[in-house]
């Protein structure tokens, strides 16, 4: 029942993670570059957080109890190592501290499995029984400007009293997906009736349905976890499974595993521990892979008629 | 012989790594945001490295093939926990990228043993024999915004294949020292005949002169070390042994050690592993702690007659 500033709320995400608020009975303060359609419960403010001032601005304006910061560059395939990602730490330190001196006390922020040092079976965000916490080690400038970005935010939340849990989100697909990620353009490509080469996809990766995502971090929200915490299902499934089942939905096209060369620098698997999420948090997973690529693709016929429920990507 | 930009040129350690480095025959491109004294060898810079576009312009202006980041906001008493701080991760940031697409391609920057998790005798900088390197785990936010600046910037770096490396700076004493920090303060209370209360004063902390700082710094910009590097001495001295070398400098004055408290959250030592920058550098400080606080003595009484040599604090 908090007033909650929601950032990036047009995205991916942020969209289905608006309607998770909403169920909640939260009242939304939702910021976009360009604000979404009007409904109850949300105020929108049309704010480019790279902007100067922008975020003590908003904070003045929204004076919310919590924040929920989600917005980052994504632009697919070029996220990894856009100098965008830089921009992105200034901006994420700028709004913590204007939302602390506005008032705000609760914070949850998007962190990227990406952080980790990968290789290892399981990506732990804590110390567990099972072995130490996994260490953070980014390989690519995208987690490295999250990782920035989460040391120099912890420290404001300290100083401003802010309780600042961190969500490291993994793999994801559903609705609304940006074209040109996985799950998407395997989806278009088949649907298309057209020919999908992919690799031979026997790597295996954490994946979660995004209005699973979203419920997750309205959880870790309403809790109250500080610290880092794995935003996964800790069932990796092999690519070529996922890849596999969309095919079976769609009905036709043609998938060719294997066409593509496999990448030598990807690790085999990349999965997260979910002790702190399922535990400390409350929170599973409760879409299903098979029922929740189903209905991701039945979303992407429904778009191709021109007809499709609002969780529209940007 | 190339051609460095230094920034912070006209700071503390800065003054002193300008004379370092026209010694060992750099060309140097000075940026402060006030030119210091033109002399030869030195072009100078005026700028504010915190206004949008600095860097590029900067960057562009300077061509050069090296880069030796000083510049910070540097307090004395608020440094530790100033809102500037989060300024300089991106100034740091857009330096470095600014820098490397104009060409450059070896930096250092400084750090602070402020990243380090406190409490251990020897803060270590990698893996050795003895032990593995020091958790990364700041108590403050200067510590963090140098900490999350050092993992923003080294995959920048990666990126543009700049070869970067990262001294972290212990403590430091010496001509030119802003009044206000420990040694600065006792020198200039005693030369003015004042009773100067300290601590009891047994903690020990990892001491260098400044000069010798300038030289680690320009030995290391000359080295092709690239990663974390103390620049320490690995010899801590008690803080009461300092002040008491300062007192017989001085001959006049009086000093009250345990007349403060001591802070609670105080290490009792720090210092810093010197391995790397002995062996790998091939650097080792030459100028004693007893010979070091005299000159600093007498540079403050030259200081208080209006008649210092060149190296003074902004």
């Amino acid at each position: 029942m908090s007033r909650v500033l929601l950032t990036g709320a047009t995205g991916f995400i942020g969209a289905h993670t608006l309607d998770a608020l909403l169920l909640g009975g939260h009242e939304v303060h939702a910021v976009a570059r360009r604000a979404g359609a009007p409904r109850g419960g949300v105020v929108w403010h049309d704010v480019d957080l790279l902007e100067p001032g922008a975020a003590e601005r908003l904070s003045g304006d929204a004076r919310a109890d919590s924040l929920l910061h989600l917005a980052w560059y994504a632009v697919p395939g070029s996220f990894w190592s856009a100098p965008e990602n830089e921009r992105w730490i200034d901006a994420s330190v700028r709004l913590l501290r204007a939302f602390g001196e506005a008032g705000g006390s609760r914070a949850v922020m998007a962190g990227t499995c990406a952080e980790y040092r990968w290789g290892a079976e399981v990506l732990r965000d804590q110390d567990t029984a099972l072995g130490p916490a996994t260490p953070l080690e980014p390989g690519t400038l995208y987690g490295a400007c999250k990782h920035a970005t989460h040391i120099a935010v912890a420290a404001v939340a300290r100083q401003l009293d802010i309780a600042l849990a961190w969500g490291r989100i993994f793999f994801l697909y559903g609705p609304g997906e940006p074209a040109g990620r996985l799950v998407s353009s395997v989806v278009r490509g088949l649907l298309a009736g057209e020919e999908v080469l992919t690799t031979d996809g026997h790597q295996r990766r954490d994946f979660m349905h995004v209005a699973d995502v979203a419920s997750a971090f309205t959880a870790l929200l309403d809790s109250d976890v500080t610290g880092s915490v794995n935003v996964a299902s800790g069932e990796p499934v092999a690519v070529r499974e996922i890849v596999t089942l969309i095919e079976r939905a769609v009905g036709n096209g043609r998938v060719r595993l294997g066409a593509l060369p496999s990448r030598a620098d990807e690790p085999d698997v990349i999965a997260g521990d979910t002790l702190r999420i399922r535990e400390d948090v409350g929170f599973s997973p409760s879409i299903g892979l098979s029922q929740g690529l189903s209905d991701t693709v039945s979303w992407w016929r429904a778009e191709a008629r021109g007809n499709s429920p609002p969780h529209h990507a940007p």
